[in-house]
């Protein structure tokens, strides 16, 4: 079922990039229906917005009343979990708050011999769209992981968007969204939603940056308005992979890439090892594991199309072949992942050591599960608080200071053409 | 001929809006033609380079060679500036570095009572593709502030590309290149350059983000390849916005309004002022310098559809309709600028005082001059170190974590249903 590989093949790297193969969102039908609705929206603000939503959603909205969720309604969600629930949720918020709390960054200054002060202010954004995906979807610890790193940044307004086709709701989502701080909740979704946060109607307010995962409809306007607005990233499907040294229980790693295959049928799941037979094992514990999964059938049709058991030369070879992948959840299953560590160049996160497994990560060990996708772990970064801040340079340059630096400003300027930028410098400069 | 206007106007909040609107990028001719570029430098590389590049830029190259300069050319172009413009150059590479330094980060990781290590490694992109405009609008100073932060942040890598309309290069920007320690330089520009950095060609290498200015081919192409690499930002005019309290020279600021304006026929100045008659010395002021500028029909065209001397209630104003603005550049000409700093929230730089005058920013204190435009100040911030820097998420639980850490996670993997999450963490578990 699940595709092998041997990095030697001479095909090898052929086979590994066609496995690897994501388009991401480009759908000129689905370019358009975004445009035309994003410009409704704008002209039409709250009624389009009820419009689309009593269409796609299934719903019957005449106010937007009927599309808002008011805060008692998060707490009285939260407070119908069972204990267990309750608690779980509560432990994992705080420990994605505690970790947050390392990330923010603070304002920072220094000055210069003649008194010039140089550094940068850092403040919070004021107001952050979140949007949670309806339906199948809906997942609670996402509302965490989106919503926690804004509220630890200073984020002021926090507005979730959910869509609750034909009226139903997720009350785990909710209670999420109570624990976390969000400020205010509007049960639309897909292009309609992003929108509306994008640019403002009469009821929902504009935001500065909109962040959250959804599906191509909702990627598509987030690409379409950022600039506009800020937005997080455009994420692919989920992926793991997994280096292992054999000798791990082929059983822990077998469901280790089944709870990312879980996820959807475009999931992928890719084990890098150096021992035949313990591949060969992962094979039997895959196919002894699979029958007693409720999932099956989608795990079943992601490992097919897009999973691989990969046979390398060495963990060196490995280690190049993970670099090159750029993994978004990359498992260390070795003995000592810390001395592996500075040869990882490229991964949105790194589990560490046999009893790292995903899992952890995605709910409750503190780091963002919200993590580069399809290779962009090059270039990109988990979402975390930095998301949430913004800088502004800060420049206080002494009379002295202006002396000395109007000279060489002047010279510059002077060099592109640009008299009044050398002429502003030169009157500063003492006579 | 520049407008002025009055905060206590009945329809000043219309004036300012339509003073304010920019339509940012989004032109379906240009984004077709782009399209079309890029998959033609997709599929035929390096010879579907050539040939835009001899259509646009009116070359004649048969090979690559002829559209790369090598690096000895751009040791040569500095060695032939003349000492003063050396100095220049030098001193503000330098100042700009040091800057840059105070923004490295570093991996951090903590460790819990129970051995569970958190945390976030740090690395540098390993390559990134420079965007530097040609002909009229090639300034140096604009490569010392991309390439410098990429270099700090330990970017291997840096591949500038610069169009030679016609055969002709900067010296000046040649010369910036090198002092930045840019690794390789090619000949091209537009669209067709974006696409080539985004995708890779024969000759050209596949960059990991793409930083830099350019027309609206180029900032198209950016959006498109968004995604596939990063990017810097979608640039929109340059923007300048003083808040004075009457009491700088007026010759002063109209220079520095000047200076803003000069950049092209879109860029934006304005001046809050709570002082009528000043504003009116700084009516004076812009009427008499403007004839003696060298680029006065630009600077003229500018103010007179962008400009504006807007007359405020108070300095507590001036400072409300600021954060609304949220400017690229700020300059606070006023005798305690660090008292009025704790109330500005959005702003690209700030410049604080009377000798502080954007120029001086722009070329050589140090921060960069790469700075949010239209607005967008609300959620981005200057380009930097940070940019050029990604981050990946530590993780490594210990056995007695995994016990913790596991009841949370299955509880929480049930909740949204998803049971290989729920058994990977469980098989972690103390039996």
């Amino acid at each position: 079922m699940i595709t092998k590989l041997v990095s030697t093949q001479v095909d090898f790297q052929k086979k590994l990039s066609s496995l690897l193969a994501w388009d991401s969102v480009s759908n000129k039908q689905v370019a358009q229906t975004v445009d035309d609705i994003i410009t409704k929206i704008r002209n039409n603000g709250d009624s389009a917005l009820m419009d689309y939503t009593n269409t796609f959603d299934g719903t019957s909205a005449t106010s937007m009343e009927a599309l808002t969720i008011k805060l008692p309604a998060l707490k009285q969600a939260f407070d119908t979990l069972n204990e267990k629930q309750k608690s779980a949720l509560t432990i994992a918020a705080d420990r994605v708050r505690l970790y947050h709390e390392k990330q923010k960054q603070r304002t920072w200054t220094y000055t210069e011999d003649d008194g010039t002060m140089l550094g940068q202010k850092i403040t919070p954004l004021d107001r952050v769209g979140l949007y949670v995906p309806g339906g199948k979807a809906a997942y609670p610890s996402s509302v965490l992981m989106n919503a926690i790193p804004a509220k630890v940044a200073g984020v002021q307004d926090l507005i979730m968007v959910v869509p609750t086709p034909n009226g139903t709701s997720n009350s785990l989502v909710l209670a999420a969204a109570y624990i976390s701080g969000v400020t205010q909740v509007f049960t639309v979704g897909g292009a309609q939603a992003i929108a509306a946060l994008a640019y403002g109607t009469e009821t929902i307010p504009k935001v500065d940056k909109i962040v959250g995962p959804g599906n191509i409809y909702v990627a598509t306007a987030k690409r379409a308005v950022f600039g506009q607005v800020g937005i997080d990233m455009i994420a692919g499907p989920s992926e793991i992979l997994i280096i292992c040294d054999g000798k791990t229980n082929p059983d822990w790693i077998a469901m280790d890439l089944f709870s990312q295959a879980e996820h959807d049928e475009d999931a992928q799941s890719i084990l890098l090892c150096p021992d035949a037979d313990f591949i060969n094992q992962v094979e039997k514990s895959i196919a002894k594991l699979l029958p007693t999964m409720d999932r099956k059938s989608i795990i079943e049709t992601a490992l097919t199309n897009r999973g691989a058991l990969i046979l390398t030369k060495d963990m060196d070879e490995a280690i190049a072949l993970s670099n090159q992948i750029a993994p978004e959840h990359l498992e260390l299953s070795v003995e000592n992942p810390q001395e592996m560590l500075d040869g990882i160049q490229h991964a949105g996160a790194i589990f560490m050591g046999r009893y790292t497994c995903e899992s952890l990560g995605d709910y409750c060990a503190g780091p963002n599960h919200v993590l580069p996708t399809s290779g962009t772990a090059r270039f990109s970064s988990p979402l975390g608080v930095y998301d949430f801040q913004k800088k502004s340079s800060l420049i206080m340059v002494s009379d002295q200071g202006a002396n000395t630096l109007g000279k060489i400003a002047a010279t510059l300027a002077d060099g592109e053409g640009l008299q009044a930028h050398a002429e502003s410098a030169k009157y500063r400069m003492k006579k």
